[in-house]
């Protein structure tokens, strides 16, 4: 079979334009970026609820090749099409720092990607270059102004939050020292940066509900406390503004195409382990707005992304999905059932029977928040026909929906019986509107107690003392009302990222509370979670290369 | 008057494709940015020599306000298209940190901008961006080579050249410690972020004569030296073919238009203190094959940015202005006739009479290239006309051309007399062909004491010990053919910001020597100029903000 971007480029691409016009959008709504690329104005967004139906897309706890959700996610639309429906995919944007590390590229897979894919793994519209200049412009406005009243008695900051961020893998950046070679060059201080996806510019982009949303999130950024103790934020600096200004176009909406011209909106980024894992709010209304189906995901497994997408985004949003289509593979399934890492393609009945477990518990959780669910069987060339049926027969004892997908090798026509089974259920049996997790009045610490007992199974959670502290200064402060977002290891339900399966009953420790009053939320920081990446030995950027014509080495 | 923003508000852009239409572009070659801005593909560049007139721009020393070289520049090319001529400007990109410290913008001003402002002002294309991030990626992969190659006896580095950037004015950044926390984050190393004008990688751009040269220069950036003393470079890296592939965009001219709708190539950014100064050279190839006359300026001063333009552009691109503009204004003027800073404004003809030997300096400078030079006088407001006839008639005595430059008031109409004086000019008396100050062949030493001694008129030019040593390295790998490239302080002849006027027969030293085999110049750093600039007590950025729809606090 081709490589992705072999696929990518022997498809000729259809203008933007036709893309709008086929999901209702006027021409002067677009911004232009180049043939195949448009940016849209929030005037698409209508303020009445749109009438289209949601569909979140989750998996099972992923293994390290993924479990394939954008993939399944653009086919399912491909097949929606197919059966005549007019069904689009809102997703997240890659970031440049997994793109030339690890992973090469996140726009889909064979014959279901969201194209012109190099454009959309490089540079794209610019988003995240503009969610990094504002973070660290904001940064910059801070340090100045400490430097500026460093004689100062009274203004000036005890303790500093904000750090810094970029969009790349790079370690050496995770804690510096700013500020040396003499006071001309600033003040000394601790520092550091995460990848652009865990910063809270980036939640803010995505949880925002209009221009003016923003603007009020960014002047809420809790940036640290004054001498006296007192919260100091972007407002305080005097740089709302400016901020604001630096994010107008990185606020709208991007429009291109799959792989067989179906309109995709793909805009927002943030990672689901350290950070909410959805795509923005705006996005998906604009795609409800101008579709019958609107097909989205959220990052890693149902745990994480899936939990977070009801919880944090669709309660801010008001949204609630008609559908979620929980994605497994044999190979997750083996692993989670004790299977080798090595050994994972090789047919092996036991281990996938044994992995349904995990399957279930994400069946559970899910049903926990009132949605129907259904599975859709990722399907790879490896995988035998004996050991599919043991997920179909499990599924249909659990009186769950179960349908197999091809799209990576077939595009549409091998989403067609998932299409078909999306549009009964939702037809038949739609989700009941969203139960949450937890109450947004209840207190931070009951949000974590019961997130961690229904969700992630856990005994029991504790708060570190440094964790504690930050409660204190929550409570005080009256942010206990916001929602929570755990940032933790995508690998497990527990702490552990190599407890697979379907472990219990374990205890869960709060290391540190992070303070999002921009983004409206209060991160829970679980395990040693790195908020900015390493690069492996051999990188991707080393296989990345323009020769003849053609980029290489995206996927 | 109504203020640069207001004036670029109230101008009805046309369309693109219609200023691409004028400049010969076909519409095939264009890639929108939007409706009134688009990137133009290098097939738009002919193999052979372009046969436009190229007329650079270029200053008296500067005051801290500037000499309006930009504005000039833009009110010429209007001037020149009122007499019928096809005339367009080829400039630099503005940088985010100056526009939001102290100058909030460089897109010229009054009605002679190039528009749409506050996109040319903000994130463009996003060329400083791919810039930044391109820079940052090798830092990434360089530092993830060291570390793992942490236990490796051969391999590894025992001294690492190449630092960070991002585009900002953060001094805090301009030292920093990286890699702290324990050696899951790396090995603590010193490092430091320039702004993203001073990037390599941005000279690269603005040097690179095609995308194939683009790729070789990357590949001959130095990084540091081996632990056996060897050059180690991005190609050593293994990751050219990614860098190049995050510039493949960027290194695409940006073609927008004037407040009189001509063409503007906008393209590359670096400062002229602390880099070459210049916009593309791909730019100015383009603007020259797409027009009669091609506009272009050099940053600051003629010492600094004219003397960068020959000696580094135009020899590297085989090019030769027709004629050289320097402009005056009698702020400038005043300031080198002694006059207090804050005094520029009151009618002082005594004054403008003193200040005219920093005027003289560089007219005979810009002749010793064999230039034909002109004197654009930028009017201002509070400008007596005594004392612009003590300039007049002190260039009548020289020979020297003169024209009063309105365009700041007026726009094109205010160009009329400048434009004809250039018409003029050019079919009269053009330059000759370049001479340089310097042949390629001499030792980077001799031709430190050739440009000290004949542009700067310094009595003698010395290389500290630091410098020395990169000397001799220089001399061993064969760099000494490359040009150089001095990084000094804009406001003098010297090393001494203060020491305005004409001084002459000072002593220099070379603190630093930076070797760019990429750029291929050899940067020699005079004085204590910084690479990263910092924020003013009260920065720009407290101003912008975006009102009923509206962009303010751009200029």
């Amino acid at each position: 079979m081709k490589t992705d971007i072999e696929i990518a480029r022997s498809i000729a691409l259809k203008p933007i334009d036709e893309i709008a016009n086929q999901a209702g959008i006027p021409v002067g709504s677009l911004e232009h970026h180049g043939k195949h690329i448009a940016k849209v104005d929030l005037s698409e967004i209508p303020s009445t609820p749109p009438s289209g139906k949601l569909i979140l897309v989750t998996a099972i706890t992923p293994t390290k090749a993924g479990i394939g959700k954008t993939t399944v996610s653009i086919g399912l639309a491909l097949g929606m099409a197919r059966l005549g429906k007019r069904a689009v995919v809102a997703l997240r944007e890659p970031s440049l720092g997994p793109c030339f590390g690890q992973k090469g590229g996140a726009a889909g897979g064979g014959y279901a990607q969201v194209l012109p894919m190099e454009k959309i793994n490089l540079h794209f519209t610019g988003d995240f270059h503009a969610i990094t200049s504002a973070h660290n412009m904001i940064t910059a406005l801070l340090d100045n102004y400490i430097y500026q009243n460093r004689n100062n008695p009274i203004d000036g900051l005890s303790e500093v939050l904000w750090r810094r961020v970029l969009d790349i893998n790079d370690r050496a950046l995770r804690e510096v020292v700013t500020g040396l070679g003499g006071s001309v060059n600033g003040i000394p201080a601790e520092s550091g940066f995460d990848i652009t996806p865990a910063s809270e510019i980036m939640a803010i982009l995505c949880l925002a509900t209009s221009l003016e949303d923003l603007r009020r999130r960014i002047e809420n950024i809790l940036l640290g406390y004054t001498k006296s103790g007192t919260p100091f934020t972007v407002k305080d600096l005097g740089v709302a503004g400016a901020i604001t200004v630096l994010l107008l176009d990185a606020l709208k909406p991007n429009l291109a195409q799959t792989t067989e011209h179906t309109p995709a909106f793909i805009h927002g980024g943030p990672f689901a382990n350290i950070a909410h894992g959805c795509n923005s709010i705006l996005a998906t209304r604009m795609a409800l707005a101008h579709s019958e189906y609107t097909i989205t995901e959220a990052g890693f497994g149902a745990d994480l992304g899936a939990e977070k997408f009801y919880n944090i985004k669709c309660r801010t949003a008001g949204l609630s999905p008609a559908l979620t289509i929980l994605v497994a593979t044999l190979g997750g399934l083996k692993m989670h059932g004790g299977v080798d890492e090595k050994e994972l393609k090789a047919p092996n009945v036991e281990g996938v029977r044994k992995g349904l477990a995990n399957l279930d518990r994400h069946i559970e959780n899910l049903g926990s928040f009132g949605q129907t669910v259904i599975v859709a069987f990722n399907r790879f060339a490896t995988d035998s026909d004996e050991e599919i049926e043991v997920v179909r027969a499990h599924c249909a004892s659990l009186g769950i929906g179960f349908a197999v997908n091809t799209a990576f090798s077939e595009g549409g026509a091998g989403a067609l019986e998932l299409a078909q089974l999306v549009v009964d259920t939702i037809g038949r049996e739609p989700s009941k509107p969203l139960t949450f997790t937890y109450p947004l009045e209840a207190s931070i610490e009951e949000k974590a107690q019961l997130l961690a007992r229904k969700i992630y199974g856990a005994r029991s959670i504790t708060f570190s003392a440094k964790a504690k502290k930050q409660l204190a200064r929550i409570s005080t402060h009256g942010w206990d009302r916001f929602p929570i977002c755990v940032a933790k290891t995508q690998y497990s339900f527990s702490e552990d990222p190599t407890a697979y399966g379907s472990v219990r009953d374990f205890d869960l420790e709060v290391r540190d509370v992070v303070i999002n009053t921009g983004a409206e939320v209060i991160v829970l920081v679980l395990g040693t979670l790195m908020r900015m990446p390493g690069l492996p030995k051999s990188p991707q950027a080393q296989r990345i290369d323009f020769i003849n014509g053609f980029i290489e080495g995206l996927s």
